[in-house]
C-alpha cells in the first residue's frame, strides 16, 4: 500500500470532509513520468505545483559555467515548484526532473487559490504550506550562511533520511554547496569520530 | 512627507475600499524603537510582522562561535518578521534589531489571518507577500550556491540601492557570506575596471 497519496496526505494534514478531498482529487491531473524527463525548464512559466506520490523529482539551476545547483529534492510526500514563476507569471530560471520514474499530481495554483477562498480548511492548509516552505528556505539560507559543511551534511540526512542510498554523492555535494572531493572528508572524518566512539 | 507609511503603501498595492483601510490601521500598534533596541530575540515566540515606516532594521542570527549572520536588512517600505516562529509559535532562533531610530507598525498574525478570510483583496495581498518572500529567499538560496562574491555584491547593491551608506561594510560581508576582507577585494577590482571602461 502507497500510504503518499494525495488523498491521505490531504485527510491527514487538514480537518476537511471527504467529499471536498474527492472535489478535489477528481480536478487534480495525476502523471506519470520517466526518469530523467522535465518537468520544468528555465524559461517556460511554472504552471503547477508538483505533489510526489512516488518517485524522485530535483529542482536544481544551471550557473554561467555549466555547473549544477540543486535548490530541492522532493521525493515521497514533498511538493516542488516554481512559486515565483507560478505565482507572477514569470519565466523560470529552473529546471525540475525526475530522477526516478515517478507519479505525480499537478496541483493548477488558480484552481488552488479558488478553493482557499471557498473552503476554510483549504486555506488554513495553503497557508500552512507556504510557511513550511518559507521555513524550509530560510533554515537553508541560515545554514549556507553560518553551519560548516559537516553540519550541513547531517542536516541533510536528518530531513532527507531516505535519500542517501537513491542519489549519487556529486548531487548531494551540489545541494549542501560544496565539492564532492569536500564531501569525501566530511563523511570520512564522520565515520572516523563515530568508530572511536 | 513620508511616501513610506503603510495606508500608502495599503492602498498602492491593493484594490481596496478607503474604509477598510482605516479598519485596518485603527488594530495596528505603531511603535517608535531606538536604534539598538531589539524587536525580537532567540528562544522568544515572535508576536508580529514589522512593517518599517522610517528606519532600518535587521534580521540575524549568531552562530556558535559568536559570529553574526544576517538574513535580512529592512528599510522603508520593508516587512520583517520570523515567519516560522509567528505561524508555528515556536521559539524564534533569531535577532529583530533596529540599526536607526525606526518607526514600525506591528501586524498581528491572527488579526491578519481573519481579515485574510473576510476580503478577497486583502487574501490576496497576504499571497503576494507570502510570495515575494519565497522569491526573495529562494534567489537568495541560488545566489548562495551558484554567484560569485562579486555577483552578489552587485545584486546586493540593486535589491538595497539606499543601505550603502547606511551600514558598516561589516554588515554587508555578514549578509553575503564572505569575509569583510573578501570584500574589500570585491569592491577594489569593481573600482579598477569600471575606471578602465
Amino acid at each position: 500500500m502507497n500510504t503518499f497519496t494525495l488523498s491521505t496526505f490531504l485527510t491527514s494534514h487538514i480537518e476537511i470532509e471527504a467529499d471536498f478531498v474527492e472535489t478535489l482529487m477528481a480536478q487534480c491531473k495525476s502523471l506519470k513520468v520517466d526518469k530523467g524527463s522535465y518537468l520544468l525548464k528555465p524559461g517556460e512559466i511554472c504552471q503547477h505545483s508538483f505533489y510526489v506520490e512516488q518517485g524522485l523529482l530535483r529542482y536544481y539551476s544551471i550557473d554561467e559555467k555549466g555547473k549544477e545547483h540543486i535548490l530541492q529534492f522532493a521525493s515521497e510526500g514533498w511538493f516542488v515548484s516554481d512559486r515565483e514563476s507560478v505565482y507572477f507569471h514569470q519565466p523560470s530560471h529552473y529546471f525540475i526532473q525526475a530522477l526516478e520514474n515517478s507519479r505525480i499530481i499537478l496541483f493548477n495554483e488558480d484552481f488552488i487559490t479558488g478553493l482557499a477562498q471557498e473552503n476554510k480548511s483549504f486555506l488554513e492548509f495553503n497557508n500552512k504550506l507556504l510557511h513550511n516552505h518559507i521555513r524550509h528556505l530560510q533554515n537553508r539560507i541560515n545554514q549556507l550562511l553560518s553551519a560548516s559543511a559537516e553540519d550541513r551534511y547531517l542536516h541533510f540526512i536528518k530531513i532527507y533520511p531516505d535519500l542517501l542510498l537513491r542519489i549519487p554523492q556529486s548531487m548531494v555535494a551540489s545541494y549542501l554547496g560544496i565539492t564532492p572531493e569536500s564531501l569525501s572528508r566530511v563523511r570520512k572524518d564522520l565515520a572516523t569520530k563515530n568508530f572511536k566512539k
